[in-house]
């Protein structure tokens, strides 16, 4: 199968929370491309395309089978096998995310947090007891972590990315507000929360307007 | 100017990070299409596309003035108009967007935060005193607050925005996993913080397959 580029994957991310939220409530069994593309306002050629991508086609008028198509999209990518990650930086936003219920239904849990902080080690944060810096790397390297969630000040994250990679891990989930560069073969997620405001203050301008 | 989809204005959101960061941090003042579709991953027609949108065309091999492209994105975008918000629920989610440095380069600012929890309210998060939720809808009335931030559990989400649009709010940013039904005047920008696990799940999955 062709490598599925990152629009792709978020379409995908989309559909599958649909389909596993929305039409799961309803005990909905069949659903249409059309159906789909309303509800995520989506282009209902483009949801058709995608679902071909994971080897799915609809049938006629009936569409596509609700279970069928969340196991061909979770298979695609990759939420059926369970991965483990930690995270760096226990800060409001790194609680935020070690409080977060949900991310293991895509596969994922955070099994430790670590700061700098000597006032946070030792404490619990949402949960878990954050360790120090120190025990990051053997952590690692032990558990054969491959995802760390980075949430600290911009200003350590090259660094921290640095000793991450040094320990094997192959995906940064990257909250801070700096790009990283790592090897071709880690991916760098970067997380950009601010986003949303270009659709909200653009909406709020037009109201103004009014 | 015709009215501009969700899309358009996330990749008018990523040009305009791109553009003042990066670019400003090295001085630049011209930058190629091509440049920026490179830095990003879009298709250099479609930012072509974006960027005679809001008024932008390229001078050939120059390519665009960084600063000119800054303000028409700025202005289209609304960043210029700065607007005021309340955050509800001041949970480990709500700490860390109170605590988030950059929302005022957007044009935002959160003046207020709200919970019901009685151990929370009189305390000081995030350099916010917490107020009681009595004093949301006269608050809002009073400040004539058009965004609402909403970090509450799931259960309450629906709840508290029937009393958010009822006291005048014409945007809600949700953070709640619980899509929201308002008026069609009131936009809502569902966040979705797990989204970024489908591009890393894919990813670990094909790395182990190494």
């Amino acid at each position: 199968m062709a490598r599925l580029s990152r629009l792709v994957l978020e379409r995908l991310m989309r559909y599958y929370r649909f389909l596993t939220e929305t039409a799961a409530k309803e005990a909905v069994e069949t659903i249409t491309s059309g159906e789909i593309a309303e509800a995520l306002e989506i282009d209902p050629t483009q949801v058709r395309k995608d679902f071909a991508a994971v080897g799915l086609i609809g049938m006629g008028r009936v569409g596509f089978d609700v279970c069928e198509a969340c196991r061909a999209i979770r298979v695609t990518l990759g939420f059926n096998r369970s991965y483990e990650a930690v995270l760096v930086g226990t800060g409001h936003l790194g609680g935020a995310l070690l409080a977060y219920p949900n991310f293991v239904r895509y596969g994922m849990r955070i099994v430790a947090a670590f700061d700098n902080d000597k006032q946070k080690i030792g404490q619990t944060v949402a949960g878990q007891i954050v360790k120090p810096m120190r025990m990051l790397k053997p952590f690692i390297k032990r558990r054969k972590i491959r995802l760390a969630i980075l949430t600290t000040p911009a200003h350590v994250s090259q660094m921290l990315a640095d000793r991450l990679v040094a320990a094997g891990v192959k995906a940064i989930w990257n909250f801070t507000p700096t790009g990283l560069a790592v090897p071709p073969d880690v991916l760098v997620r970067n997380e950009h929360i601010s986003i949303g405001l270009a659709e909200i203050a653009y909406h709020l301008k037009d109201q103004a307007a009014c």
